[in-house]
């Protein structure tokens, strides 16, 4: 069949493997350590930095895409392989809208996607207009670089922007402002496209968000208006088909109440690649976002997008501050054993606290409130287990 | 998380892979070849010979658990292993169920199972015998080694049965013989079972064979009466108990109309491992025959074997007579364009008229007939192209 070189080696590197498995593609790795996540289950692994231009060029070398687990590969070593003539999926000039969120943000605004009022802070002096400008309601960020809510800053009155800003320029950090958005909820377009120019979108997602990091998403997304829902693919797929993204792009969204009082959106952050409100589709939908990454990024047709259960959870595992006891396998035991139908994924990874080291995923029969109610409730217990090795519902 | 070895390197063993890196298992296999199915998708490869102990050993080094791709593991190694204090599963007591046609009518007439009359075939006198008890309706069969119809003779006349059974005896193959069943179709109960005798059934699969080589699965069985499902449950979870399976069990059953007109069934063939009968799961159950194979020999809690799907076809893909001159890779993408929706699995394998190179999952949204038919008719389509670059419906 085909080759793809995956730079980056973590869950979501790893979780391309089966996908890679069932079509019979081969995978060639860049990993930054022999035992990373992605490493311990992918047999052809280059050893090397993402940061260097050779490292990156061996590991491409006889493939028929390159792609990325993750957005910072450097653009010196993209363009080495693009001049080498290797298949460089998604290319650069879609890849900087995932990598910077002033360009993204300008980018946005110039195909009329809905965004919130945002700045470029070049000065402490821009950082003032722009607190004038919007009454205070600041959210700052790092341009490049952030992720899981790092690089991300709401500075309670003027002089702490005043200082954070003089601060963070005087260390080199370029910085962008935009309004602080009354989030309403979170949520998540998933779109694949490949070079052929073909798109799809799956269901649009719902995603929980806990001290900046994703703890759960829901899909569908409960309680979103038809129209709202049709207004998010369209826009998917504008931004997708518009940016030239090929590969699973994710386009993450404030919902808030717009002047009417209806639910409304505004865009977020964009990542070319699978991404964390997208594990959901393992189990519940046709095509998973894994398989669906690699058939875009080879250009091979998309398979159906559409939901395999009327509602899914997906609940993360993220390390807890102290790691109990009881093995991890013991944890499974249990976890298993109260939910047979839990689809449990661990990432091979250590303990750390925060860090997302494995998810559930459940799905449920039904999509009325009761059922979803009691598959997000499952869910987390389950993800909470395995972490805490207590069930959060009993004393 | 744990450690399984598996002995075998075929699509069986290579599917397990998927499981494994979801769960966080960790695969170690003895393979024949460094490219095999298998091999080019694990890391932790060792490159020998199930007939070896000294292989088999090697590769049980470090495992929580070993099994197996096929039933052909030699009983010294096997002993070797468990006397070394490895978990080997399932246990050469129950494996043997699998290895040996004869042993396994025994064991299933002793447990009250139905079995077509059968007898043990020692020489041309015994089987002249046989041919008048069962009125020259005979079917012979190699006691031992046989796959995919290889070691099953139906022979014509009484001529051909003396000087097959004078042979095959002459050339050291022991032999038995059964009743040759008036076959309305054939059906398969798939469960697992653990260690600690937790079994769980997923619904009963209809099988369609060709030139004795499985090519479809259909599950659940259409158009099975409710009574005889449960009936065929209970008769998997016997077998599965009382033989103390561990892992998969697939028992392969006859389907035939009895003396009051209604349809029953009676057991064929034993295998303890995943069975391309279960392949449907992958696409169509909340676990996957993997899955499931691989909690059960590490004695994990077993998953939810319930359909997912209101019907999931399964189609083999079948090396055809000829190799088209169209790339796989032009072939997958024809599918996939015409099928967004099938499930694709290629093993790997190079052609070779009859192989099992893949299969494809397609599920359909409901049970009646109309969509039963449709998607079965989609499902070998797609397998058909994959082999032949060629539409069966189109001219
Ligand atoms: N303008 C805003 N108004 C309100 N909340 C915001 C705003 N921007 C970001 N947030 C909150 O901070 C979180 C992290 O922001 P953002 O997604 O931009 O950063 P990130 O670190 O790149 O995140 P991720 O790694 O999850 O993509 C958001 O999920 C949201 O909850
Ligand atoms: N007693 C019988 N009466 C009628 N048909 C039979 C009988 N035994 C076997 N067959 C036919 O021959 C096929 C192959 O037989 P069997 O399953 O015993 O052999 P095998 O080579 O071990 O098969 P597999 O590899 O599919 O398990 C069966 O699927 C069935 O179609």
């Amino acid at each position: 069949m085909k080759t793809v070189s995956v730079i980056g080696d973590g869950q979501l590197a790893r979780m391309m493997q089966p996908a890679a498995v069932e079509l019979g593609i081969k995978l060639q790795l860049l990993a930054g350590a022999p035992d990373s996540s992605a490493a311990q289950v992918i047999p052809a692994v280059t050893v090397g930095d993402y940061h260097s231009t050779a490292n990156c060029l061996a590991v491409a070398e006889g493939s028929d895409a390159v792609t990325f687990d993750h957005e910072h590969v450097p653009s010196d070593a993209l363009s080495a392989m693009l001049d080498a003539g290797y298949s460089v999926q998604p290319a650069p000039s879609a890849l900087i809208n995932a990598q910077d969120k002033l360009v993204q943000r300008r980018r946005m605004r110039e195909l009329g996607a809905p965004v919130p009022p945002f700045a470029d802070i070049s000065s402490v002096e821009d950082a003032q207009n722009f607190w004038n400008e919007v009454d205070g309601n600041v959210c700052l960020k790092a341009c490049r670089g952030g992720y899981d809510g790092h690089g991300v800053w709401f500075p309670k009155d003027l002089t702490e922007l005043e200082s954070l800003v003089a601060e963070l320029l005087e260390a080199g950090t370029p910085l962008m402002a935009e309004k602080k958005v009354a989030l309403t909820r979170e949520l998540s377009i998933l779109v694949a496209r490949n070079p052929s120019g073909e798109v799809k979108v799956w269901p649009i997602t719902m995603s929980v968000q806990e001290n900046g990091v994703c703890a759960e998403a829901i899909a569908p997304a409960p309680d979103l208006a038809p129209e709202l829902a049709q207004r998010a693919t369209d826009l998917g797929v504008q931004i997708a088909t518009e940016l030239g993204v090929t590969g699973v792009l994710a386009v993450e969204l404030f919902a808030y109440t717009n002047d009417e009082g209806a639910e409304d959106i505004a865009v977020n952050e964009l990542a070319m690649r699978p991404h964390n409100t997208g594990h959901w589709t393992q189990a519940g939908s046709i095509t998973s976002q894994f398989e669906q990454h690699l058939r875009a990024v080879l250009d091979l047709p998309l398979g159906d997008p559409s939901a395999s259960a009327p509602i899914t959870v997906m609940a993360n595992v993220l390390g807890a501050d102290e790691d109990p006891a009881m093995p991890m396998v013991d944890r499974v035991v249990e976890v298993a054993r109260r939910f047979p139908n839990a689809k449990i994924h661990l990432y091979g990874k250590g303990h750390r606290p925060g860090r997302k080291i494995g998810h559930v995923n459940l799905t449920g029969n039904a999509a009325d409130a009761a059922t979803v109610a009691a598959t997000r409730r499952d869910a987390k217990l389950a993800a909470y287990f395995l972490v805490h090795a207590e069930w959060a519902d009993q004393a």
